[in-house]
């Protein structure tokens, strides 16, 4: 039968540019170092190189490949240069990106067993293989009563846990009847933002987010959340959640989870533990007391995206009783229903998050520890520890600059002695010189300047031209 | 220097690894027709074929991709089969994958303007693009009021324009104080599940999503709105929202957009349009009627990786004041602060969405709508939709067969007229039979079969091949 007329690639031309795709992004990755870290474009410059209306006809492929290079590539931050120290980080890797190439190339969506039962139980498989992994308890197995899935980022995951907590705590009659406004959640005041984004879409509203004060580590107060949730209690609103945190984004602290999970059982409370940059340094024993404590945690959440060689966005989402999950997300309208789900043999991802649809996320997951093993996973983040430590001895040695928090891991909390503007100073003439990238936060109210040691590539010669490049900056501050 | 020992793949093992996995993609679309388009496994079948433990050292790319082959493919629904006439399609097509590798190897996480300026920048001038290829209202340029984003599925858009209407409705103080159980939403019985999802999630409680009657085609009843709407307003209660779909999942019925919106205004409710397959019928003129009144909507929404050939996951959402989503949305810690922002001169996206990070998305679709250009778009939506209508046209012509709902484009919802068993044993021996993949849905009651012409390489061969399938068969039931 004769072909109909057809605007598609056909798969000689996908062989043909999608060799040229995977040559350019070699290319790229081989002269990263050569582009400025942070963009050194203006608002509104890429969108003025662009043409104002769409193509009526289609265009050849190089010259699409052409404009990535021309037009899109000065309006990135190179968040694959060794020179990426801002954030935290958001590792891509070789078999990272071939594997999210084979998901792209493979299609399927993945809401339910039965849409792609591959994507399921691969998925199932490997977040079981990373409890052993992370040294996580053995509730959290698809064996036991929980289990793991893999969100988008560790926003989607909180706001997952709140919400399961929220239903938990009335009686799943939220569900029917919309929220009260007595339902109350508890974080420290360095816990993620998202948090309170979460707490605002899930309707619980931020005041009924307590944020609890922190110790002089940043670490968040025990006596103080028992107080609060004593105090709440007594008003007659309802505590149902508390978020601690395994490395805080502003400054790496270490929530105690061992008292604050106490607490959370003496007032049957649902415990979150957000790891999500921190949860990677799990992968060695010897950072695994970090997390001490998450036996007693009803869900916990660390992204393989960040630290761990892993494409964005895999984020990895457990839960102690999956059952208190699905019964928070769970719909099933007539054209979902099939034998398999009727079966209750089998995992339908769909009703442990936000989304319906999903990707074939577990295949990049599965690349990475495949291609690196235990042991290439355990070399890459001992040896970005050992930068950043070397890093936080530099600091340390040098009494012109202090170190602002503890340095746990692979984050280092720093600051000129000279102030707040100096230490802006510092940070914007780095980052417009392109060198390398570095963001700040705020610590006891001071500016405070944060590297993170993280990036797939960076070596100690990237971290060694960064302090150096830091003190150059320093030694051209006029005396104040 | 020496370089440091590393277990990460080179650019010269990307580069030769990077081609077998293109020309893995391109064979496997080449022999797609040879697989059963169901998987055919059963529940553990591929999780059995996994090792148990994780590797403790790394493997050989080829050993990975081999396994792809081998234990991942027999589970593989296959959603890019010409034979894939199951739910909805979830479209991939040349460009669309390319398009997403390159965002894969660039690896920007496009959080704020500043943590990639062309992320953001190509973003929105691929979402002003569209609202002219889509003849949607100009108030949704960002030249306007309004904006356009990329969220990840359309139940995450239809969520964001619940809670901007929530806050709305509640003068912003719900945000404070959580809800209080006097929030209304309405949607009709045909609304996709994702809204009673939204509503679960948002605290509004289901039982505060209206779900109101449907005609005789399965549109919302603008009379059964209007009288439900001051129902709750006398019972004290705060309606804010509207759903109206064009093209709902279980029949692509098409509410009555104009009467909808009216009401909406009369009674000041967020008027949300929910497009997700149908949309991208809009880029033919001959089909924008569907969408008539969509200038009264204050958000709209389709999926590009539904019908328009973008990879999983793009879900385009507009609103036409992008002040009462950010103010919905916002967060902004310390350590996101920078002078871009500040300056009030950029978008940061961080803030139209539930998430945080976020993927450079607008790769993809940009590729994809160069590629097609709007002629190579619109010649296949026809195609479809020309396919589809041939496809009722046998259904009706056949006396065993009815049409169980009106065809406005590319889905047939038909029923063999020997009850619904019959059905239910047509559509299951289909299915085991790999040849083609349907999926049912209830209409008045009754089990009815779903085919939808959709699939980005579907031609006229595969919609007669249905057709013929359907009817063998039909041919096999035991009479009575």
């Amino acid at each position: 039968m004769a072909e109909e007329k057809s605007f598609h690639m056909t798969p000689d031309e996908f062989r043909r540019h999608g060799h040229a795709v995977v040559d350019w992004i070699a290319d790229y990755h081989s002269r990263i170092e050569s582009f400025p870290v942070l963009s050194q474009v203006k608002p509104g410059e890429i969108r003025a190189s662009l043409p104002a209306t769409p193509p009526a006809q289609g265009e050849p492929f190089d010259v699409l490949l052409k404009d990535v290079e021309k037009l899109i590539l000065p309006g990135v931050t190179q968040w694959q240069s060794p020179n990426f120290f801002a954030y935290f980080p958001c590792n891509a890797s070789g078999p990272g990106i071939l594997g999210d190439l084979l998901s792209s190339g493979l299609g399927v969506q993945g809401m339910l067993w039965s849409t792609s039962p591959a994507c399921t139980e691969l998925e199932t498989h490997v977040l079981d293989w990373l409890v052993t992994m992370l040294g996580l308890p053995e509730k959290f197995l698809s064996s036991s009563t929980g289990g793991g899935v893999i969100q988008d980022t560790a926003s989607s995951a909180a706001l997952c846990a709140l919400l399961a907590a929220r239903e938990r705590a009335t009686n799943y009659a939220s569900n029917q009847k919309g929220c009260d406004g007595r339902i109350v959640a508890y974080a420290s005041t360095q816990t993620h933002s998202s948090l309170q984004k979460a707490a605002m879409i899930a309707g619980i509203g931020v005041d009924n987010l307590r944020l609890i004060e922190v110790d002089e580590n940043f670490a968040m107060r025990p006596d103080s959340l028992a107080r609060q949730i004593e105090i709440d209690k007594n008003a007659g609103l309802v505590p149902c959640f508390v978020c601690a945190t395994v490395g805080t984004t502003s400054s790496n602290a270490m929530d105690p989870i061992p008292k604050i999970a106490r607490i959370c059982r003496e007032h049957n409370l649902w415990l979150h533990v957000d790891a999500a940059m921190s949860g990677t340094a799990a992968l060695c024993p010897e950072f695994r007391h970090f997390q001490e404590g998450v036996e007693l945690a009803d869900s916990y959440n660390f992204n393989p995206h960040k630290w761990m060689f892993t494409n964005f966005d895999c984020s990895c989402f457990w839960v102690a009783d999956r059952k208190a999950l699905i019964q928070t997300l769970s719909i099933l309208p007539e054209y979902l229903r099939n034998q398999a789900t009727e079966s209750g043999a089998v995992i339908d991802y769909r009703d442990w998050h936000i989304q319906l649809g999903r990707r074939f996320r577990s295949l990049k997951l599965w690349f990475v520890i495949r291609h690196y093993g235990i042991e290439g996973l355990q070399h890459h983040i001992r040896q970005h520890v050992q930068l950043a430590q070397g890093f936080a001895e530099c600091v340390r040695n040098d009494s012109r600059f202090e170190l602002a928090a503890p340095v746990p891991l692979n984050l280092v909390c720093f600051r000129h002695k000279a102030g707040d503007a100096a230490n802006q100073t510092i940070m914007d003439r780095i980052n417009r010189s392109g060198d390398l990238f570095l963001t700040h936060t705020k610590l006891n109210g001071k500016f405070t300047l944060r590297l993170c040691v993280g990036q797939t590539n960076t070596q100690a010669r990237h971290v060694e031209k960064a302090w150096k490049r830091i003190c150059q900056e320093a030694a051209k501050l006029t005396p104040g």
